[in-house]
C-alpha cells in the first residue's frame, strides 16, 4: 500500500445473474490505508480472499441498493469477520430494510456477532455527507432505479506536502514543526532562521474524486453530483441495441454511460454490471469509447488508479 | 447420465468460514436423472455452473439447517432460476423459518419468482418420509446440533431388470409385455409360448441407500436411522485432538464419524465440513480410516458413486 494510493479493485462486474467469469457486484475502494467495500454480492468474501484483501481491514461497507446481486454476500462476510475474531465495529451504509434482513437471519440461526454494526441509513434527498475523516469525504446521492438506490462520491481532501528527509536533514528543525511544513507553512529552525516550506517538502499529487453510479437508468441530472470527477464507475448492463430494455428495467447502456461522462466532464469512465447475455465485452468498450475515449471495462481482479 | 447412476458430487466441503479451497456446504445427489441439491451455501449457484449442472434440472432442494454456511446461496440460486426462465415449481425441504427469510428479502427487493416454491417443512420427530416416487424414497431424521437440524436418507427402490435387446429380438413378444419382464415376471409371446424373464433380461445392480449427517454432535442413536446404508456423508469439522471443542460446538471429529460408521455397519464413509483451521486434510483420512477403512474425503468437484 502506497501512502498516496487511491485505487479501486473490481471483485465482481456481473449483473443480476452471475456467471463464473462475472461475479456479482463488489469493489474495494482503497484510499491511503482506508478500505471501503462497495456492494457485497454473493461470494464477495471469497473474492476478497482471492485478491488478497484482509477482511478485517474493511471498516466501511456501502450497499447501493437491496437487489440480491448487490448484498447477498454481506451476512456471510460479517459472520466470517466474527469467526476470525473481529472486535472492531463496522460501519454499514445502506437502506434501512437491510438491518431487518440481517437481524432476522441472525435471530433464526441463533448467531451473534462479536462486534458492533453501526448502520448509517441512506436517504434519497440529494447529496448527503455520510463519512468524513482527515483524508476524505464520502457522499451518497440518489440514483433512479426500480427500488431505492444510491450512488457514492469519494472526495479526497487536499494531500499534505511530502517531507524530503534528505533535505530536512540539512536543517535543525524541531520535530513539532514538521506538520506545519506538510501543510505548506514556513517555520523557524532551532536557531531562529526561517525555513521556507518549499526547501524541504515536495508537492503531493492532486487530490482526486471518484463516483459510483450503479444501478441506474440513464439520468442526465446526475451531472449535478458528479461533475468533473476524476473517475466514474457507471453501470452498462446493456449495449445500445437494447436501450429500450435498459429504460424499461431502469438500467443503462454503454453509450449512455459514455454520454453521461461527456456531460459531466469526467476524466475516466469504468463500465461494469454487464448482463450475462453478453459473452464478449469488447463491444461495450467500442460503443462507449467512440463517445468517450477514456473508457475502461471493469474486469474482475483488475486494479484502477483514480 | 447413466440410467443406473446413483452418485453424489461435492460442491462445497467447508465449514462456517469458507476458504477458496473449501466452499461452504452443498452437494448434488443424482439418481437416474433426478437431481437433489443438499444444502446451498453461499456461491452454490456458481459451483453448479463450474461443475456443469443445469440449475433448471434441480427440482428438489434440501436444507439441513439454518446456519448461514448451509443456506446463504439459496436466494441467489432461486433468483437466477427465475431470470433464466424457470416455470417449473421447486420443492424446498427445510425448517419453517426459511420461508420468512426468503419472503422478507423478496418483499424488500420488490422481486418475485415466476415459479412456485412448494415448501416441505422439516420436523424433529424421528424418521419421516418427505419424498417418494417410482425410483426412490427420501427420509428426514433429526440430528443433534445447536439449532434444529436434519439428516437425510435416500433409499433407492429395487431397480427393474434390464432388457437385453439382442436377446429380445429372438422372440415375438408384444411391447405391452416388456414392463412385466422388467419386473421379473414370465410372459407369453404372440404364439402362446411362455418366455421366462431370465432369457431376455439381466439383473440390474442392487438398490442402494445413502445418508447425510451434517451438522451433528457424535450421536450413536443415529444408527437407528442409517444402519446398513451403502454410503454415509458425515461431518468431521475437527480432528480428534479437538474433540472437546467438537462436543461444545455440537460438531464431530473424524474418529467419531468413523466410529459411527462401524456401529451402523455402513459400507462407505465420506467425511466433509472441515474447519478452515486445517490446511492439510490427510490427517482426517488417516484418523478415520484407521477405525473405518472405507473412508473418503469430500473434495470439491469430486464425484462419488454410492
Amino acid at each position: 500500500m502506497s501512502l498516496q494510493s487511491f485505487k479501486i479493485t473490481i471483485l465482481g462486474n456481473g449483473a443480476a445473474s452471475p456467471t463464473l467469469e462475472r461475479p456479482p457486484s463488489a469493489q474495494v475502494v482503497e484510499l491511503r490505508g482506508r478500505f471501503f467495500l462497495i456492494d457485497c454480492g454473493e461470494g464477495t468474501q471469497l473474492q476478497l480472499r482471492k485478491y488478497k484483501f484482509s477482511i478485517q481491514k474493511i471498516d466501511h461497507i456501502l450497499i447501493t441498493h437491496l437487489h440480491g446481486d448487490h448484498y447477498l454476500g454481506l451476512l456471510g462476510l460479517l459472520q466470517s469477520m466474527h469467526l476470525l475474531g473481529r472486535k472492531n465495529p463496522i460501519q454499514i451504509y445502506a437502506h434501512e430494510p437491510l438491518k431487518s434482513i440481517i437481524d432476522l437471519q441472525n435471530k433464526i440461526s441463533e448467531s451473534y456477532l462479536n462486534f458492533e454494526i453501526n448502520y448509517i441509513f441512506l436517504s434519497n434527498n440529494g447529496l448527503s455527507l455520510i463519512f468524513e475523516d482527515e483524508l476524505l469525504e464520502v457522499y451518497a446521492f440518489p440514483l433512479k432505479h426500480r427500488i431505492a438506490c444510491n450512488g457514492f462520491l469519494f472526495k479526497e481532501k487536499p494531500l499534505l506536502r511530502t517531507i524530503d528527509k534528505s533535505l530536512l536533514d540539512n536543517y535543525d528543525i524541531d520535530v513539532s514543526e514538521i506538520h506545519k511544513l506538510k501543510k505548506g507553512l514556513d517555520v523557524f529552525d532551532r536557531h531562529g532562521n526561517t525555513i521556507a516550506y518549499e526547501t524541504v517538502t515536495h508537492q503531493s499529487r492532486p487530490h482526486k474524486t471518484y463516483a459510483i453510479c450503479t444501478d441506474t437508468i440513464f439520468d442526465k441530472t446526475l451531472t449535478t453530483y458528479i461533475s468533473g470527477v476524476d473517475a466514474i464507475y457507471h453501470e452498462a448492463t446493456f449495449l445500445d441495441a437494447l436501450k429500450d430494455r435498459a429504460k424499461k428495467t431502469y438500467h443503462s447502456t454503454a453509450s449512455q454511460a459514455a454520454e453521461l461522462s461527456v456531460l459531466a466532464h469526467t476524466k475516466k469512465l469504468i463500465l461494469g454490471h454487464f448482463s450475462a447475455r453478453y459473452k464478449n465485452l469488447t463491444f461495450f468498450l467500442e460503443e462507449a469509447s467512440s463517445i468517450f475515449p477514456e473508457t475502461y471495462l471493469a474486469t474482475e481482479g483488475e486494479v484502477y488508479n483514480i
